[in-house]
């Protein structure tokens, strides 16, 4: 195979089928989205078969049991393939809406509105469901996209790719709408990358690795997220029930996530009545606790912290822990630690509410809730297909309105500039 | 000098400040803006010496004159400079504004609201002018911003980063919200590009190669204007006094701008009539035609049209000129040639006019108006810092609102993930 030749011409093929995807009513495409639903449904069999060459070589290969199981397509995880289809079937169009017009003095009516942002290349790890979850989410907000997975889900990736340009074919819409990569060389990620004519952006999912990589070798936008260090900071005077409960959340209901907790903060007008309760249940669930000296003093039995703690993604039962002198301490820990990920503030006080609120630079504030919240779905996007750390755009999750822009539209009669 | 070292830490004095600006109150920004408004007129004369020196050796090294007018700093440009700054500081401030709010089934409040980018990168070319403008438009956003203008106009630039420092300085404000880069290496402006833990954004504004050598060596997202290929299509039944006012106006206006058209294309039920009153009037104002074959036949006197005149930014008065059978055949054409910048067309036709606004993926499209609105202050953005014809962030012109970016802010009372 001719890779870079391939690339080039799946480029092409995207940018011409993008411009057909611009005009689409939301009927034609919900129909399509419905129809990979239900062809799912008729081809499970057969993708699930493809989905075992994968699984059959990464076992022959020693990946972890871990790995195994977010490569496999179990009947379970078709399921969820199909209702998140629904779903995003269900959820309103974001493409021809006005998001403001006004007239100007010359009688110019000028229109902002939203339009699909064209050609997407989207490039993920392992799990094949991804593909078709982002591919919905790209063809419903009227993109093209080109997809390139994971090397060990090669198989399973051009069997759904297979599967949904079936469906879009059958309703007239260009399959080259929706594109598998049938390469795993890294050459095609890097063809890809250049493509910078017909590509309007690349959204990386995966390890800290494949973005890095990503987004040193793009010469298209890259909306990336790296890491979610995300703070709590409890305040002096908090309701200390409200602080656990919240606080408990953040680190133990999922920590393998980007918007679990990883460092707590807490005003040391807290910490004498909050440290003990707290890490007695932290310890129940198993969490290691790792502080500041003056958490130590509360809790001797704490690892001592080291700095390398102190803005560390640990994904894991770990969590960092510093008394601070007050919220100003805690503002210039998150601005020099944290991510501009996530962050929280456990309060009754109205004034830090608000400075919190104002001063923290992430893509989430949030008052007396959990870290968890920031997520497309939770948030009210709908749907969400990464979550953008860096500012540019989208800051966050982004939901189908994010994949969009808008242009400006104008209604004149016969004016000119003078 | 150690480039690397200055530029590291005129990045990391530009984080820090641009921590402080996110929560300075619209007051306290008018302020400053004003005081520059007013230093300029009490250091004018400083100001000019220091720019007769950059002029000075300009002319030694026997620049055009065209480039020495730009790189001058008149009387008549001064005060345009302080006219600007007024306009600037009695602009709505977008900062803190919410774009929207709604509650989740679980109580929580989530709101999107506006804040500045952080600190942005502007490299420019020759006028100093521009210095001033720039730094204004990020300051009132919000922004720190770091800038490097062409090589010859350094002693401009440092004259009036001094000034604006004076003038941040006596607010209290962190000097280091506006700086110039002190060095005209370009390893200086490679460092910048590199930036891309403290510097969010870089937009260039210049020619081609400028544009070319930052998209290519940047870490950091970047927001560009390659060119400008506008398009006016004249269509079956068209008004051709309008449109003869029309593309008038579109071409010779001000031909050595990006929103000025570059191709007119008229509808063959319309060529008949209209092109010889069209040509005659553009001939009278000294412009070239270069047709296709078929305007050739109605206009005999009109230069063939080579391959390479499609898709040209003449930036002249110089035009190509195509007749087409139908909207369609426009629409491929503008697809195949255009870029993404601005196109109209002139009809009396409803079906048509949507179909134009919803098919062409422009950054602006009219209808019945020249294409010279393309302009941040002509569609009522109140500035503009640049045009973008890369769809990410902000299609098209771009004023304050689009120097800033939204995070989700969350008012809960306790709510967890389950």
């Amino acid at each position: 195979m001719d890779i870079p030749q391939v690339i080039q011409q799946m480029a092409r093929d995207a940018k011409e089928a993008a411009r057909k995807l611009g005009a689409l009513s939301r009927g034609k495409k919900d129909q399509v989205i419905l129809r990979v639903a239900e062809l799912l449904k008729e081809q499970q069999a057969h993708i699930q078969e493809e989905n075992r060459q994968d699984v059959a070589v990464a076992k022959e290969q020693n990946y972890p049991a871990a790995f195994i199981d977010r490569l496999t397509l179990s009947d379970k995880v078709m399921a969820s393939m199909i209702t998140g289809l629904k779903e995003v079937a269900a959820l309103p169009d974001p493409v021809g809406a006005l998001t403001g017009m006004w007239v100007r003095p010359n009688g110019l009516k000028v229109g902002r509105q939203r339009i699909p942002l064209g050609v997407i290349g989207f490039i993920y790890e392992s799990r094949p469901n991804v593909t078709v979850d982002a591919a919905a989410l790209c063809f419903k907000s009227g993109n093209a996209v080109i997809l390139k997975g994971g090397k060990e889900a090669l198989h399973s990736n051009l069997a759904l790719a297979g599967l949904m340009q079936e469906a879009l074919g059958a309703s007239g819409v260009p399959p080259a709408a929706v594109q598998v990569i049938p390469s795993v060389a890294r050459e095609a990620t890097l063809e890809l990358l250049k493509q910078d004519e017909l590509v309007d952006l690349i959204i990386p999912r995966g390890g800290e690795g494949l973005i890095r990589f990503v987004a040193e070798n793009s010469r298209i936008p890259v909306l990336k997220h790296y890491k979610g260090i995300c703070h709590i900071f409890v305040d002096e005077g908090a309701d200390l029930d409200l602080a656990e409960t919240v606080c408990f959340n953040a680190k133990v209901q999922r920590p393998g996530v980007c918007n679990a907790m990883e460092t707590m903060l807490v005003h040391e007008a807290a910490a004498q009545a909050f440290i003990p309760r707290m890490f007695k249940r932290f310890r129940e669930a198993g969490v290691e606790l790792r502080g500041c000296p003056r958490t130590r003093e509360i809790d001797p039995e704490t690892v001592p912290a080291k700095e390398d703690d102190w803005g560390m993604e640990f994904l894991d039962l770990i969590l960092a822990v510093k008394v601070v002198p007050d919220l100003d301490a805690a503002l210039s820990h998150i601005a020099c630690y944290g991510s501009s990920h996530t962050e929280a503030i456990i309060t009754r006080d109205y004034d830090r509410s608000q400075r919190f609120l104002k001063e923290v630079d992430s893509s989430v504030v949030l008052v007396n809730a959990s870290t968890r919240f920031n997520d497309g779905g939770e948030l009210g996007l709908g749907a969400e297909i990464g979550i953008n750390t860096s500012k540019l755009h989208a800051f966050g999750p982004m939901g189908l309105e994010e994949l969009t822009t808008t242009k400006f539209i104008v209604y004149g009669n016969g004016q000119i500039r003078t």
